[in-house]
């Protein structure tokens, strides 16, 4: 190996000169990485009680994480409210404002959402969560924001979330609503049988599992069987 | 107040005798939390070169991230070795493998993403990423991912993203190009339109920004305009 060989790590890729790059996926620079983040028994703190926290708070409930949610009674809205009361196993309701110590038990939590009217406190949680490490979403502040909420659609396994990058929120909603009334009634039992037969295929003949992407590149073992 | 109001937070939460929890969205336990991560010139490490680590490459050159990839020359797909190429800008190639010393500026890591045959080296990147609170997804390991990618259609500013929890890769693909098919083809071009007015509205008429949030709940300024 020569020394610039050394020297430039490209140099040392191979060649493949029967590569056709038109095939490959086209790059559209501009967009967000979107995940689905397993919070299931996870701790996220939510700051605020209003109404955008009654929204997180479906969002949170529906992935099963245990939520500690900060905020005065004074200002719950009935929605948060009704969701303190009714889910008791998954929410721990404390009735006062945010305090540097409720992000104390660090490794413990997996996320921070604040959905306060008080951008003074709301950059102080950020910041705090930065020092921390404990990615943060900061409702209205989007430099504040390590991830962004979207529409979802959701139909017993299958979630489907739009997103149109800060464009439009409500065109988002319309969107959501357009793709979930083009689906067939019956995608969400649909799609728990097909997971009920891979599971059972996969004791047949087991290969990798479907290892966390759903990009439809990588089910060995069931990739002949057409599942 | 008494002191059973001071000891049970519950009790201090106000009455809303005219709630109707039945227009309450209904809450589907079981999924995931579906985000729009933003990546926007922050640096992600990806370890390992093969066809996943290609896939992977995708997304994150789509969503602006900048890319350690670490990886032998040996093992690289081509289509990965094209991106490297052709991405200089954005992925810094390292000619090896993975070391510890590679997550040593934790502080200016946002994500660590693996793709490689060697399950005890991914375990041991898994388990250093949980040290330094380094949000991971070992491919192929559930149990060893903070969060899972999905299938993803894209049109300019929209995104939308598949997930069947799971259930079915392969499904979840073919739910992406059948919602992808339901959609006009000029959707994406009217989303920038959209955005482009609402910003101009929100100079005349500002109100608190998009947030973070594409519920369709949250649009302070621009509700009334119907967009």
């Amino acid at each position: 190996m020569s020394s610039s060989a050394s020297s430039d790590p490209l140099s040392l890729i191979p060649n493949f000169p029967d590569e056709d790059p038109s095939t490959y996926p086209p790059i559209q620079p501009g967009g967000s990485l979107i995940l689905a983040w397993q919070v299931h028994n996870k701790r996220v703190i939510l700051v605020g009680g209003g109404n955008v926290a009654a929204t997180r708070l479906v969002h949170l409930l529906n992935a099963d994480a245990l939520i500690t949610l900060i905020a005065p009674p004074a200002g719950l809205h009935p929605e948060t409210a009704y969701r303190i009361k009714t889910h008791g196993s998954r929410i721990t309701y404390i009735p006062r404002h945010f305090q540097p110590s409720d992000l104390g038990d660090v490794f413990s939590i997996s996320l921070v959402l604040t959905a306060i009217d008080d951008p003074v406190a709301s950059t102080e949680i950020y910041t705090l969560c930065k020092k921390l490490k404990i990615p943060v979403n900061v409702a209205d502040v989007p430099p504040e924001c390590d991830f962004y909420f979207g529409s979802v659609h959701r139909d017993g396994p299958l979630q489907i979330m739009v997103s149109t990058n800060g464009n439009g929120p409500k065109l988002a909603a319309m969107i959501r609503r357009k793709v979930a009334d083009s689906l067939p009634k019956d995608t969400g039992e649909a799609i728990v049988k097909v997971g009920e037969l891979r599971k059972k295929l996969r004791g047949i003949a087991p290969g990798k599992g479907e290892g966390g992407q759903e990009d439809g590149v990588d089910e060995p073992g069931l990739r002949d069987l057409g599942i």
